[in-house]
């Protein structure tokens, strides 16, 4: 998606909030200058990691209460409204595994999908250290695991991989030799 | 995302209905038994198509009202509620392009992000050929381009092209001749 859709509209209104989405409706001026009324979604954004412990990547395999299935994905999850992405990404690294890191990298911004005001920042967190145990809340049942390169970038071809979005990126990744130098420096070298 | 989130609970209940969006809230129970209001929503599903007329593929340079640039996409549009997804694109072809094709596959079928009951159908539509005008809603400014398949393939590079999901099986039909035969065979080879 592009950014031309992130803002909305001066005259938009909210018109519902849920937990989690807010509704809004503006008057839009159409090509022949009649008036419709469109609506969009705001949702609060996203943070995610790709978080390295030495020559390894820190993956999750989770459970969700209302899914029937366990999945695999990046460490990470939702900002509080107003919360700064990397304070989020910080935060959601050590509850869900208890480690840390001191070099944060900003790699992507995406706004997934049309009509959703909604950003997911992916960042680079180098050189993870486990401070401690990691704390769950009632909706959460995480383990991690500590894979490697080679494996990391065939999660493109794991259909419970959470984060589809990054699947062409680790698939030219594996065919681009150029693409997976500059990838591994990216998550392995201190920045 | 997995076909797990596709339906609601049966307990979830309508709590907004909006023009596009309805959002569904419902009890969920958590792992350590206590509950919590979890959401999510509804929207229509949309059906896209690759439109083939000889040996080009039909793509559509799209404006709409309140995006400042125009981008590319391919043909293809919202399903009405309940309406069947082949249907509505066959009816999305006739009005976006004036074309008509008797040789359809349903190629796709995607729920693109978490938290929203909505799939994205995309067929392959063959042998297309020209009926009529396109006819336009006020909020549609379309022209169509005819496109060879190594131009189409380098979409994924295109960041205003639409259909971002794409972007790896394009990306793969690039470095893989495997998988560029099989997929210009499914393009233009009748079934």
């Amino acid at each position: 998606m592009t950014d031309s859709q992130k803002s909305m509209p001066a005259n938009a209104k909210l018109v519902f909030k849920g937990k989690i989405f807010e509704v809004w409706q503006w008057e839009q001026k159409m090509f022949d200058g009649s008036l419709e009324v469109f609506e969009q979604l705001r949702r609060p954004n996203t943070a995610i990691m790709i978080a390295t412990v030495e020559d390894k990547i820190l993956i999750e395999v989770q459970e969700q209460p209302n899914r029937p299935r366990p999945f695999l994905s990046l460490p990470g999850g939702r900002c509080d409204w107003e919360e700064n992405p990397l304070a989020a990404a910080r935060r959601e690294l050590l509850e869900e595994t208890g480690y840390e890191s001191r070099d944060w990298t900003l790699w992507k911004e995406l706004n997934p999908v049309g009509k959703i005001e909604w950003t997911v920042y992916t960042y680079i967190a180098r050189n993870c250290v486990q401070k401690k145990a990691p704390h769950l809340d009632a909706g959460e049942k995480i383990t991690t695991r500590l894979i490697g390169f080679e494996e990391f970038l065939m999660l493109s071809e794991d259909p419970t991989f959470y984060e589809r979005e990054l699947a062409g990126v680790l698939l030219r990744t594996r065919y681009d030799p150029n693409a997976k130098e500059e990838f591994y420096n990216l998550l392995f070298k201190t920045s």
